[in-house]
């Protein structure tokens, strides 16, 4: 993987962590954390961040590439991850160290905890979960260029669309376009949900044909260079009816006044409501029974959540989704979904494709 | 999804469990499991087994689907899917509960473990890692669909190498083919490792060119109908040095003898020793650092494990991979992989490819 990020400041800030929760090291087990802070893209590790020393214990199938991609950590060849990592904590007597409850299952913790009889575990849970929360310049970058390869690959579907290709089609079309463009993989199963399929919040495309004057929900992504793009376009296959063109419009106005409260200091909870009392106004609260939004980075869901079950306080740098929705049983569904980051002010909208009701004929 | 399966007799096997472990109700709360039991393919869901009644737990984003995907349990609505497992299983006064402790975070299992205060939970590890490990015919059915797809878009790649193209050309080629070929997607990154890169077991796809006379290692892999297929063949471009060729010889023996040993009865120990302890006699052992192979099935590593850390005695029905390889630092690497199946006597190699060294000119 190309080398771009510089991860010496997000060790800082996990070393800052360690030491707000009192503990002497961090045990972090999710790949993804991995990732962000070593720059190892593997698929099996551990690591262990103390103020001493940074050590990454991978088996013999990754120590190449651990030496490679990680430039401050110390690669350790382990042959089993948990065992040898206790092992590594034991011989640094390590008191007390933190870890996510959220990144490790209970079998696993339970391994830990049975070796380690001279450590306390002790649940880091928001720290090391808000770890990846506000973006870097880089990795905003990086995002935009993921968010460009799959426009490329919406326009080039979209201009195939007709009635009579299936869901599964157009989905391939999407693909194989964003391969070309550079992506290194899709974000998620693209969902192309039609006519009553729309209704479907997630209806992966199926074997189901594109019929006239339906809805057609199309939530797509992909991955560049390890960071994800999430989108989602509700377009209608002719003439809009009445009914089509009413429920767009206010989950559209539900879109647009969730991303006008945008900004640094408000709660995520006061953003989800700005969607949802909308939509609640127009009587289709019962409707849109998912979150406004998401976090989106090296995982395509992750803090913060906009919802109305948690507060969370929008800062600087934050990258997330705006997507309300409305699904009526039996007869269709539209959601709207662009990427935001936050600004000094504000917001700006990262996604590039025009959020009208487009008519495909 | 087009419905082929009975989950009947599935159901069935969970509630033996149940019986055996002296539960009331089993908490399932891994998706692969839920949809073994269930039939349901959605992203979040729990499930709740017991003698008098069968619960799929998921929110409106899934009630739809739930509905149509399952027949044989009751479909609740939910909002917060462990809260209301919770005010669930409190209702239904169970009074103990198994679960499967490699399934679940650690957070999940203490948000559990506080709200039922009047339930004891109960790690049920082995019957429910277990579950799936013998496939019926109808799966072995579907994986050898999974295979025929798969090996369609090896062969279509297979035409297009030559000297200069990218390894990520030529994943794309493969990815391609298998979606035309009616692959829902890829089982994981496909590996194409070229020239040195070959010692990476993990080499997924680079930018990388691939050179004369270098050693292609190729993993790829599809899911067909919710089963995945997963196989490995590694060819040379022009003709094979001595050392290639002995290296893939070796390879290819510590293979077949691995294959010649499963039946019924034995232990996926004796499987793994007879592959290592051929490389091991050829002196490459500390180059064949990672398990013979993995069970295949819904997800594409499952039980069971063929390595020399656990023994599990093989049944019919099982599939696995047997996947040797050597690596060597800075030259390169050979791995062979096959999917078997066990069969009342022996076992049948369900991959297509034949495994000898192809001389790609």
């Amino acid at each position: 993987m190309e080398k771009r990020f510089n991860e010496k400041k997000r060790i800082d800030r996990a070393l800052q962590i360690l030491k707000k929760e009192k503990v002497e090291a961090l045990l972090i087990n999710d790949l993804t954390d991995i990732r962000y802070l070593s720059g190892f893209s593997g698929d099996e590790a551990s690591a262990l961040i103390a103020p001493e020393a940074l050590f990454l214990l991978v088996d013999s199938r990754f120590t190449a590439q651990a030496k490679l991609e990680s430039h401050f950590f110390q690669t350790l060849k382990i042959s089993k991850r948990i065992e040898d990592t206790i092992t590594l904590i034991n011989r640094l007597k390590i008191k007390k160290a933190g870890f996510d409850p959220h990144t490790i299952s209970y079998a696993d913790f339970r391994q830990f905890e049975k070796g380690l009889t001279k450590t306390a575990l002790v649940s880091v849970e928001e720290g090391l979960r808000l770890l990846r929360v506000r973006k870097e310049k880089e990795e905003v970058k990086t995002i935009r260029q993921a968010i460009t390869i799959s426009t490329r690959g919406f326009q080039k579907m979209k201009e195939k669309i007709k009635v009579g290709l299936t869901e599964k089609e157009l989905a391939n079309i999407y693909e194989s376009e964003v391969k070309k463009a550079g992506a290194d993989k899709l974000a998620f199963d693209t969902i192309v949900a039609s006519g009553a399929r729309s209704a479907l919040p997630h209806g992966v495309a199926s074997e189901k044909k594109i019929g006239a004057r339906e809805l057609i929900m199309i939530d797509f992504g992909i991955y560049c260079q390890g960071y994800c793009s999430d989108e989602t376009c509700t377009v209608v296959t002719g003439t809009p009816t009445a009914k089509q063109k009413e429920i767009f419009s206010i989950v559209k106005n539900a879109h647009d006044r969730a991303i006008e409260k945008i900004k640094p200091g408000i709660s995520s909870q006061e953003i989800d409501k700005a969607a949802r009392s909308y939509i609640a106004k127009k009587g289709f609260e019962k409707y849109f029974a998912h979150g406004t939004g998401h976090g989106v980075g090296l995982c395509v869901h992750e803090e913060p959540r906009i919802s109305s079950l948690k507060k969370q306080i929008l800062e600087e740098g934050m990258v997330f989704t705006v997507e309300p929705g409305i699904y009526l049983p039996q007869w269709g569904g539209v959601r709207i979904e662009d990427m935001v980051v936050v600004t000094k002010s504000g917001c700006e909208v990262l996604t590039l494709v025009p959020k009208q009701l487009e008519i495909i004929n």
